[in-house]
């Protein structure tokens, strides 16, 4: 059995915390956060505190906490020969800053605290300083997702980086979508289907593949038509976006 | 049972086939294409031809051919007092040219040959010039999806362009993070399910609640370390939506 301390109170640590809390290959020994409120429904459930000092004994000690609050929580601690892992996936090993054994356990998904997930999807990309280390978070990673991967620093910088693009930048497009809809009273619901076909066409064909419209077929007299409707910043962004388009396809074909 | 006749042997063309020669209350009439070769598949089960001058008698001519060439095939047809539609998102109902009643029918999705769609959630946007065809255009819109929406002309357009958004640059942003993961030998599978997570999310969120990331948070402390990271056409992608996504939140917080 895994003994696991978290410390945090945000989305990561909430959602890692009930995913433990039903697993019965870890046990979750203890919950720490600076603000005992955020945490104060789990003391039915496992320990709680907000003493840095009164950390318990564990295996893993997960910080889950916003990136620039790493090394300074890190550096805090005093736990000689234990592993402490960070959840980030901008920050680095190094960001920990402390005497213990270092890791990073990283689950690539974007976390709200309403939104329910399923786990088991969700890929742990991880990273240790020896094996030994690698295989326990390997081992603790498994027990919750069944898609591990070994990510180092440099790596997940710019793993973390491509999620931008395809979460961030996407649901920026959604909103661009939307507004173009609510400024021509049509639903936005239409929508739905074909962005929920546009995301599954990618897990068959290679976006490459699965590229369509006017920018790919450098079909101007389509996209000046499209252009002249749109005001200024949605103009900039389509002409762009085209342009890059058409680049990639222009380039290759 | 509505007889149809469809022109064109295009993807449009090919899954409105498909759909209604499964369908009991459509009679698939005939399809024409221009060229036998991409609708001989089709011999044993409906009438082909390439001839213009022997359409056969039915209630709507269904026009599924590129966007620049529906003028010039409607121009062609002579079909008095019959129902001729398009299927396209980007030409108004005036692009058929044609003494017929003019109508549009179009399903709102991303057409591949390839792909199984399931047409029952598939958006059909329907438009005629007068009550009797909008109805009989509901009824055959209703005969294959559930999904159906009366959108003018003016409407239809800006909702392709959405569509362009939510689904052309979405597609091109998965290719922009799939060459990072490339570029440094991360697989791109590992985002694969944050994307089907980002398209979910906004069935319950609007785009604008399911935001998050650096640039909503102005963090630009990640923002200036990510764009150091990216070679030009990407840098320039990435300052621009993270510019429009800061302004979205700043100028409404």
């Amino acid at each position: 059995m895994i003994k696991v301390v978290i410390l945090g109170g945000g989305n990561v640590a909430y959602h890692l915390t009930n995913e433990f809390l039903k697993n019965t290959s870890v046990k979750l020994v203890q919950v720490y956060n600076r603000n005992l409120i955020n945490i104060e429904y789990l003391k039915n459930k496992t320990s709680i505190t907000n003493r840095i000092t009164e950390l318990k004994d564990a295996d893993i000690y997960i910080i889950a906490v916003s990136d620039n609050a790493i090394t300074q929580l890190s550096s805090k601690l005093s736990l000689p020969n234990k592993l402490v892992v960070h959840t980030s996936g901008s920050s680095g090993i190094k960001d920990l800053y402390s005497s213990s054994n270092k890791g990073v356990f990283y689950p690539l998904q974007s976390f709200s605290k309403n939104s329910l997930l399923n786990f088991l999807e969700i890929p742990i990309c991880i990273e240790a300083e020896n094996e030994d280390d690698e295989m326990l978070l390997e081992k603790l990673a498994k027990s919750i997702s069944t898609n591990c991967y070994k990510i180092n620093s440099e790596q997940r910088k710019y793993l973390h980086m491509a999620a931008v693009f395809v979460n961030n930048f996407v649901n920026h497009l959604y909103q661009l979508g939307n507004e173009i809809c609510e400024e021509n009273k049509v639903p936005f619901e239409i929508l739905l289907p074909i962005i929920k076909e546009t995301a599954n066409k990618i897990v068959e064909l290679s976006p490459y593949e699965a590229q369509t419209g006017p920018a790919k077929r450098n079909d101007t007299k389509t996209i000046e038509k499209q252009q002249s409707l749109l005001t200024a910043n949605k103009q900039e962004i389509y002409t762009l976006l085209s342009k890059s388009i058409y680049k990639t396809y222009g380039e290759k074909l």
